[in-house]
C-alpha cells in the first residue's frame, strides 16, 4: 500500500494498482446519513432508504503516523474534520467519524473502462458484475427473478419474486480483473455500484470497521489470499465421494425407493430425508416439523435403520433450521431458558410467521443458546442419534426488530446471523469430534461461512432452463462463491421450487444430473412438491442415466480428492471460471456457462431446453480433448459440440496427472 | 409572509401558518448535485437519478433587504453561502445559489399529523396525496397503473404499465387542510414527497425560480387564488350544452351512424371525427395519419357535410396532434422551413418513433414554426375550413436530448411543453376570434395550461372499472385538477384502451354515460379498437341509456351555465370535492368517490362492475335529496343507495336557485 501525495489530493495503490484516487473536485469519500425503511415478507425484503445527507468530503489533509498514513477529510479546507481514514499498511483502511449519527458511508474507488469484477458473494444471475448494481444483503432469492416473466409476476403478487441481485449468500467482497481484491469488513447493509465508468462506489449503511484490498500477480493468487482471510473450509468428508446423496421424503418408504435405486446400479453414497423429523399440513401443502428430533411415527425404527443403511456404506443425512414450531417439543424448553429473541416494544418471545405456524428464533448471540443448540439439539439428537450430515437451512430471516442478548441493532445482525449459524452447526460437529466427517450443507452466507460451512448448496432453484432462477444460475453461483473461498459448491438436482404449473421435466432432471456429476457433492432432491413433479425413480430411463452419471461421479473420486487437496493447500475452488488458468484470455472473463472443474476439466453444462448441442468457449494455451468423443482442439475458439443425453460437453486438457481417469470416462 | 428569527433558525408564517421552520438540527434546505438518467419509451419515462451530493444547510443568516427578508444558508456557521433566499411580500421565496453545478434543491415544509394535501396537477389514483410520493413529469399515465393486475405486468413488457402517479398533466402545486397552497415556479423535473410525519419534502432538479405560498381563510378562497395566479380558463362554448359530442371514427359512415344517435332520441351537439385526417394501417391496428389536413379519401365532400350538420345544430369536431409524419405533406414544408426540431449531435431533424411511422416534432419554441403551426395548420386547415373543435392530443413526448431553437435543456422544456401546446392551440383560436365558441381539449397539462386550454380531457382510461386506470380514475383527475384552476373537464365515455384482450361491456358504457351526464362535456369514444369493442350503437338498449343521459345533460344546461360563471368569476372547478363546501367535515377530506357538481349536487357515480347499490357520504351541514325518489336524508351519514341502471346515486341540496331543475330531472 502506497500513498501519494499530490497536488490537490492524494492517491492510494496497492502493489502498483491505483485503487483510491481523491482531489476536492472528485473526492473519493462521501458521508451522510439515512433512515432506511425494511419490510420482511417470508424472507423477501422490500427496502428502501431516505437518504437525508450525502456529504463529499473534499478536503483531505494527509499525515504519518506510527508507520501508518492518516487521512483527515473534512468538507473543506479549513472545516473541521468529519471523519479520519487510517491506510495501514497490511492493505487496511479504518475509519473514524467525528459524528455518532453518521451512518452512511459512500466510498469511489478507481476503476477502468474496461475492467471486470466478481464476487459480491454467491450470485445467482451475473457472474461479471461490472455495469449493475448489487445490494449485499441476506434473503430469500426470489422465485423468477426476472420481471420479464409471468412467474416472476405471479411470486411478486405474494412479495416473493426476487431480482438479479437477491441471494441467499451476499458478502461485500470483489476481485477486479486488475488482480486486486476489496471486501468491506462490516455485517450493515452494504452495496456495491459497478454501474459507472470510472469509478466503482461502495455504500456501507454504517462507517464500517475496514475496508481491506488485496493485490496479488495472478489470479490464482488473490483468490488463495482470499481463502487465507476468509478462512479455509473444513475438509469434504471421504464418504461423500462413493457417489450421490439420494433426497427422499416419503417417510419409511423412502427406504424401498433407495434400494430401486441401488438396484439401478446407481452409485449412492447417502440417503437424506429431510423428513425425519415429520410433517405439517398446510394450506400450501406438506411442511416439515420444525422441531429438531427423529419423528418416530414417520419414521419408526428409524435408529435400526440408519444401522442397515450403514452396513450397505450408505449414511443418513437430515435437516434442521435454526427455528422452533411453537407447537414443538422444543420451544417451551428454549422459552424457559431465555434462549429465544425477544420482541423490541415487551418482554415476550418474538415469533416469526413461516406460514400457518409461527417459530421463535434461538437467539446465537447468547452463548448458552448457541451452546445448548449445538450441544442439545444437533449433538445429541442429531449427530448421537446417527445422522451423518444435514441441510443446515435458512439463516436469511433474521427480522430487524428483533432484540438479541448481545444488544446489537437487528439492522447489524441481520447479515451477520448465517455465519453464526453456520458457527453453531460446525461447534456441533467438532463437539463430536466429526470435522470433516460429518456433512452439512447451507444456501445462506455472508462473510466468515467460508471457516465453517463444509459445503454451500445453490438454494431453492425453479424446476426450469429460465435464465435466473433455473439450471444455469448454479454454475453462476459457484464461480462466484467459488473466488471467495468457498470451495466446495452444489445443487439441488433437478431444482426445487415448482409453483404456478410449472413442473419439472426429464430433460431437465437429466440434464441437472449430467452437471453435478461434474461438481464437488452429487445430491437429488423431490422438490417442493414431490407428488406434482417428476422423480428420478419414476421413470426408468431417467434413473438409468442418472445412475450412470452417478458412477461418472464416483470414477472421478480420486480427481476430486487431488482438488480437494488444493482446496485445503491453496484455497481453490473446485469449481473454477475459466480466467483463473487462462489470466491472459480476456474473452473468459464474463463466461458464466460453463466452468473449469480443477485445472485439467472443462465442462459446459446444457443448459437449455429443447438442444441437443450447444456452444463451448475453449481457452486459449492449452489443447482440449472432448472425453466422449476422444476428438481433439485447439483452445482460443469457439465450438459447436454434439451434446445428447449422457454426453455433457466436458473437456480434459491433456497432460496433467489424470489423463487416464479422463480417458475412461467413455467406457462407463 | 412573516419571517420569525428564533434563537436557532427561524420560521415562515402565511398568514399564521407556519410554512417553513428551519434550525441548525433541523435544516429546511439541502442542495445538491444529480445525474439523471432519462429513458423514453412512447411516452413512457423509465427515470432514475444519481444524488452524488445532498447537504444539508444549517446555518441560516437573516437580514433585511428592501422589505424582504434575505437568508443566507450555509452549511455551517461562518462558512460561505451556499445559497441565499428571499422571502418577498407577496408570498414568494426566491432562490440564488453560489455555485452553478447546483442542479438538485430540496426543501422541507412543515407538516402536521393529520394534515391532508392535494393537487399535483391531474392525479388519477390518489386525490389525497398524503403518504406517497409524487414525481411531477408529464408523461403517458400508464396502462393498468396498478404492478399486482396482469394487464399492467403485460404492459410493462413493453415498459408501458405506468404506476399510480404518473399523469398526462403533472404540475408542481399543492393544497393542504392547513389551508394554504404551495406552489414550484420551474419546469424542471420535481417531486413532491408526502411520505413523512413532520414535513412535506419538495425536490427539484434545479435551483427553482420561486416557491410560492398562498393562505387564505377558506379552501373555496383558495381555489379562487390558483385560479387568479395560473389564469382563467377561456369560457366553454355554449353549443357545447346543447347535448353529447358523439365521438365516431368510420370515415364517411359516421355520418349514418350519427343519424341512428339522433333518431334515439339523444340529445347531440356535435360530431368528433379524429379520422378526419385519414388512417394509416400498422401491425398495431389502425393509426391516424399525421399530416393535419381534411382527407378526402376518408371523407368525400366533408366540407358539404360540415354544412349539413351544422343546419341540425350539430358541429364537427376534429384532431391534431404536436408531430408531423415523414411521409405527410406537411412535414417537408416544416423541415424546409427549419420549424422542426433538430439532433443535438447533427443538423439532422430529430424522429421520434410513434411504432412504425416517424415524426418530426415542431419546434414550438421558434415563433415562427409556432405561428405557422396556429396559423396555416390549425388555423387555416382546420377552423377556417370549419372545425368548431377538436382533441389536441400528446404534449408529453418531448425528448430530453432533443435541441431546440430556444437553447433550452430538454430536461427544462419537457414540462414545459403542455403549456406551449395550449398556447399554439388557443393563439391559433384567438387568430380566427373563435375563443370561447370553439372547443379543443387536451390530456397535457402544466403550470399555465388552465390560461389557454378551455377543456381538459382525462385521458387514455382502461375499458373497465380498475381502481388505477379505470372509470373511477376520471373523478380523481377531475378533482385534482379542478383544484388548480382547470374548472372543466370530461372523459371518454367507455374508455380508451383496450389491450390484451380487455374489452367494453354494456354496463362500463352505460355507467360512464350516467357520470358523464353530471359533468362539464359528454363526449364518447370509440376506443383504440372499434371494431373489437361495445359501441354504444350496437345495443339498442345502451343506446337508449345514453339517449336519456344526453337529455340529462342537455336538461342541466341553465345549471351549467351558472356554474361558468362561479368558473370564470370565482376560478372554482365544475367538479368540486366535497370538502369545497363542507371545509369542516374533515370526513371529506380524502373522498375521491363523489364530487360536487356546482354546490347544490352531489353525485356518487358507480365505479364498480355488477353492482346496483352504492354507499354514498352525504357530507354535513346540509340536507340531501336523492333526485330519482325525492327521498330526503341529512348530511354527515353514509347511507347505501339503490343505483339501478338510469339512476346513479345523485342528490340535490335543496333550498337553492335550481330546486325545480333538479326535481324535474326525474321526469326525463
Amino acid at each position: 500500500m502506497k500513498v501519494i501525495a499530490l497536488a490537490d489530493g492524494f492517491e492510494i495503490q496497492a502493489a502498483g494498482r491505483t485503487v483510491l484516487r481523491h482531489s476536492s473536485a472528485h473526492p473519493c469519500l462521501f458521508i451522510g446519513r439515512g433512515e432506511a425503511d425494511v419490510q420482511m415478507q417470508r424472507g423477501n425484503f422490500a427496502i428502501s432508504d431516505y437518504v437525508s445527507e450525502r456529504i463529499p468530503l473534499r478536503s483531505a489533509t494527509l499525515s504519518q503516523d506510527d508507520g501508518d498514513v492518516q487521512v483527515r477529510f473534512a468538507v473543506s479546507e479549513g472545516a473541521p474534520t468529519e471523519l479520519l481514514m487510517a491506510v495501514r499498511e497490511e492493505g487496511h483502511l479504518t475509519f473514524q467519524a467525528a459524528s455518532d449519527s453518521i451512518n452512511r458511508l459512500w466510498l469511489r474507488v478507481a476503476a477502468t473502462k474496461d475492467e471486470h469484477v466478481w464476487g459480491g458473494g454467491e450470485q445467482m444471475s451475473y457472474f461479471d458484475m461490472r455495469g449493475r448494481h448489487f445490494p449485499l444483503w441476506t434473503s430469500e432469492p426470489g422465485v423468477g427473478r426476472d420481471k420479464s416473466t409471468q412467474l416472476t409476476w405471479m411470486a411478486d403478487q405474494a412479495g416473493a419474486g426476487g431480482d438479479y441481485f437477491h441471494t441467499n449468500y451476499p458478502q461485500p467482497t470483489f476481485l477486479s480483473s486488475r488482480r486486486y481484491a476489496l471486501h468491506v469488513e462490516t455485517t450493515a447493509y452494504s452495496a456495491f455500484d459497478f454501474r459507472h465508468a470510472d469509478f466503482h462506489e461502495i455504500e456501507v449503511w454504517a462507517v464500517p470497521d475496514a475496508i481491506e484490498l488485496f493485490a496479488c500477480d495472478t489470479f490464482i493468487d488473490l483468490v488463495g489470499v482470499l481463502s487465507d482471510r476468509f478462512g479455509r473450509q473444513p475438509p469434504l468428508p471421504d464418504w461423500v465421494l462413493n457417489g450421490a446423496i439420494v433426497g427422499l421424503k416419503q417417510g419409511s418408504e423412502s427406504f424401498d425407493r433407495l434400494q430401486a435405486f441401488v438396484a439401478s446400479g446407481a452409485a449412492i453414497s447417502g440417503l437424506w430425508c429431510e423428513d425425519w423429523v415429520g410433517l405439517r399440513i398446510t394450506s400450501f401443502g406438506k411442511r416439515l416439523f420444525w422441531d429438531w428430533k427423529w419423528n418416530a411415527e414417520r419414521y419408526p425404527g428409524l435408529d435400526q435403520k440408519i444401522t442397515e443403511l450403514a452396513g450397505q456404506g450408505i449414511r443418513f443425512l437430515g435437516y434442521v433450521n435454526p427455528y422452533l414450531c411453537v407447537d414443538g417439543s422444543l420451544f417451551p424448553v428454549a422459552e424457559q431458558a431465555g434462549y429465544l429473541a425477544k420482541r423490541q416494544d415487551s418482554d415476550a418471545t418474538y415469533l416469526v410467521d413461516f406460514g400457518e405456524f409461527d417459530c421463535g428464533v434461538v437467539d446465537f448471540t447468547n452463548p448458552d443458546a448457541a451452546h445448548w443448540f449445538a450441544d442439545t439439539i444437533i449433538g445429541g439428537e442429531m449427530l448421537d442419534f446417527g445422522l451423518s450430515g444435514w441441510m443446515a437451512d435458512f439463516g436469511e430471516y433474521l427480522p430487524t426488530d428483533v432484540r438479541l442478548a448481545n444488544g446489537v441493532d437487528g439492522m447489524l445482525m441481520h447479515n451477520a446471523w448465517p455465519t453464526i449459524w453456520a458457527k453453531v452447526n460446525a461447534d456441533a460437529v467438532a463437539s463430536r469430534g466429526k470435522t470433516g466427517e460429518a456433512l452439512f450443507f447451507m444456501r445462506a452466507g455472508y462473510t466468515g461461512v467460508q471457516r465453517y460451512c463444509p459445503l454451500l448448496w445453490a438454494g431453492d432453484q425453479s424446476v426450469d432452463f429460465t435464465r435466473h432462477d433455473g439450471i444455469g444460475t448454479v454454475v453462476c453461483a459457484a464461480l462466484s462463491s467459488g473466488l471467495l473461498g468457498n470451495a466446495y459448491h452444489h445443487s439441488d438436482i433437478g431444482g426445487y421450487t415448482s409453483l404456478f404449473g410449472n413442473v419439472r421435466t426429464a430433460e431437465l432432471l437429466m440434464r441437472w444430473s449430467e452437471m453435478a456429476a461434474f461438481t464437488a457433492v452429487m445430491r437429488s432432491h423431490e422438490g417442493n412438491r414431490p407428488d406434482q413433479n417428476l422423480q428420478l425413480d419414476q421413470d426408468p430411463e431417467v434413473l438409468a442415466h442418472f445412475a450412470r452419471m452417478t458412477r461418472i461421479y464416483r470414477h472421478l473420486a480420486p480427481y476430486i480428492r487431488f482438488l480437494a487437496t488444493e482446496a485445503s493447500g491453496a484455497g481453490l475452488p473446485l469449481q473454477r471460471p475459466l480466467f483463473l488458468h487462462h489470466e491472459d484470455d480476456a474473452r473468459t472473463y464474463a463466461e458464466q456457462t460453463q466452468y473449469l472443474f480443477g485445472r485439467d476439466l472443462l465442462v459446459a453444462p446444457v443448459l437449455e431446453a429443447g438442444v441437443s448441442s450447444r456452444t463451448v468457449y475453449l481457452p486459449s494455451g492449452a489443447d482440449w480433448t472432448h472425453v466422449w468423443s476422444g476428438d481433439s482442439f485447439a483452445g482460443g475458439q469457439d465450438i459447436e459440440i454434439s451434446a445428447p443425453f449422457g454426453q455433457p460437453p466436458v473437456f480434459y486438457r491433456p497432460g496433467g496427472d489424470h489423463d487416464s481417469l479422463f480417458q475412461s470416462l467413455r467406457t462407463l
